[in-house]
């Protein structure tokens, strides 16, 4: 019952920080449950000791591959996390920890817990951390506090971590400025299944993955591959220079495993070598930096009863096009200076 | 000398706003191209009176069709709009204004002056407005500019409004925010061009016009078609509802401008009569409205030396790796709050 592990009961906690970082940093997965928990918590004490917390951890942080991995639901993402998570840990002897962005995710709320799912294995492995998305926050504070899990499960000497997105909202644009690597998982329905995925995807995509290509489909399969093959070779080269594979694969079979781990090692090689792989953590901190920033610094401004008031004046003059946005916007500005000043 | 006029000597000018509406609501260029002149002034006393002139004419905004274009230096966005301009104003009776969002835009400069550039023909008709993007702005300063000159283009009665971008920046995205059709302008060279399109334009684009397609070069004009139509079907499909067109076009012998016109028309059917093309406008307003919220109260805190300061310490610490993103942002914003309070 490690998964649940302080989410009850949670705001009545006491939370040791030195205890805490002790231990984590001997990969003790209760107190890293714990510290997941701490971060959560949206009480204002808590939070300065989630801030102490990271402060203390942060250099300890780093030393790992951040996968993210989406698809439609149906497209097999929990059974894919299982068999190739399974693989990881077992045959490449790597640390797994698997997080969530959206509160839909298929690793959030019960189906981990049930007995019939294949996640099962998974989550019993003494290798291996799974932690839910947290309840009760909204997207962007989600992203914020996964971003921050991650620190705490690298400094608990987790090597390889997986995020899971449903890839039908916005959270994919989050989950790409927290990892390393993009994975897209596919059907061998050649096309049918993108509709249900928001356009921009295939284009961050860095391994598209058909899952699901078994016997039977093997022909649809290999038709959908040279199709996404194809297309792929249309987009302009990305930043990584790495040219994105399409492969086959069975999940549920736990198919093919070895080759989508081969090709991660050689992205992980090819960033390393090229100097992408650093140079791209350090923009996407200084990217959550500034979107937090920004964020906090509306947070501070809707506090004042009076600015929240003139915001929502303003903004329903800008929806019924009464008002021009960028004087709206420098109008509620003015309002901060004003009531701050006077 | 239209083109230039307020450019010199700005900050020594004198707005009588009063005049502006007056001449800007009668299609007077002169006042047109002053307007403009004053939104784009930096000068604190003008930005109150550009506020001012924003407010009285917004109302009288919005009935036009916005057109992005974008594409590559060389694939011909100059003289497609000389093009493509000329016919909409010749043979449709529009009204045709033309901005751009990017420093190194084709209209932005010299080019546009120069006798030799077609463009000539198109900004000597009457019934023609070109405005080259402002000097000694930001990106983010243009791409809000740009955002006001179409309140003021539509004010005057421009039915018609284009907006250049070069295709290899950030700008795409700004003008994808502000434009009510996307257009990319390819080569027949059916792919290497792309190398220096930035990523995610492809699926933004409404209308993929492959121009150069002349004679010599139409075989490979009709393989890149193909390639670009089956990428599109495996695109997710757009929230428009709009399947994007391939075309082939030479804006150099003005040929198949009849067909991109009536393709445009038919987009703007499509997104009038499914609601698109007004909900998207609104989205767009809010989207600005949000995002100049941001920037303007970050300028705000960045006013104050010490804050400022202390920004460009904890953006070093981020990047050094040695504090959580979220954690700075915090410490800033704390720093903000007893800035003013203490």
């Amino acid at each position: 019952m490690l998964l649940l592990s302080g989410i009850t009961g949670m705001s009545h906690q006491d939370f040791n920080i030195k205890e805490l970082v002790t231990g984590i940093l001997s990969s003790g997965k209760v107190a890293l449950a714990r510290g997941i928990t701490l971060i959560e918590s949206k009480n204002t004490q808590h939070r300065k000791l989630a801030d102490d917390l990271l402060n203390r951890l942060i250099k300890r942080a780093g030393n790992s591959f951040r996968i993210g991995i989406t698809g439609v639901p149906g497209a097999g993402k929990s059974t894919m996390i299982e068999s190739l998570g399974l693989f990881l840990v077992e045959q490449r002897q790597r640390k797994l920890a698997v997080l969530a962005v959206d509160p839909s995710s298929s690793i959030s709320g019960g189906s981990i817990l049930g007995d019939k799912t294949r996640m099962n294995r998974l989550s019993n492995n003494p290798n291996v951390f799974i932690r839910p998305t947290p309840a009760g926050l909204s997207l962007g504070g989600v992203a914020e506090r996964t971003r921050e899990s991650i620190i705490l499960c690298e400094a608990a000497g987790f090597d390889t971590l997986m995020i899971e997105t449903v890839g039908v909202g916005q959270s994919e644009t989050a989950v790409g400025s927290m990892v390393d690597l993009f994975v897209l998982l596919m059907l061998p329905g050649a096309g049918d299944e993108l509709q249900g995925i928001k356009r921009g995807i295939m284009e961050m995509a860095d391994l598209i993955i058909i899952n699901k290509s078994e016997a039977g489909v093997l022909d649809k399969a290999n038709e959908a591959r040279r199709n996404y093959e194809s297309a792929l070779h249309l987009f302009p080269s990305k930043v990584t220079g790495w040219m994105p594979k399409v492969l086959l694969a069975s999940a549920l079979y736990a198919e093919n495993m070895e080759t989508i781990s081969h090709e991660m090692d050689q992205f992980h090689t090819h960033v390393n070598q090229n100097g992408y792989f650093q140079s791209n953590r350090v923009a996407q901190d200084v990217f959550w930096f500034n979107d937090s920033l920004g964020k906090q610094l509306e947070d501070f401004l809707m506090a004042n009863p009076k600015l929240s008031e003139l915001k929502i004046q303003l903004e329903r003059d800008v929806r019924q096009g009464s008002k021009n946005p960028f004087t709206a916007a420098r109008e509620l500005v003015d309002g901060l200076t004003k009531g701050l000043i006077g």
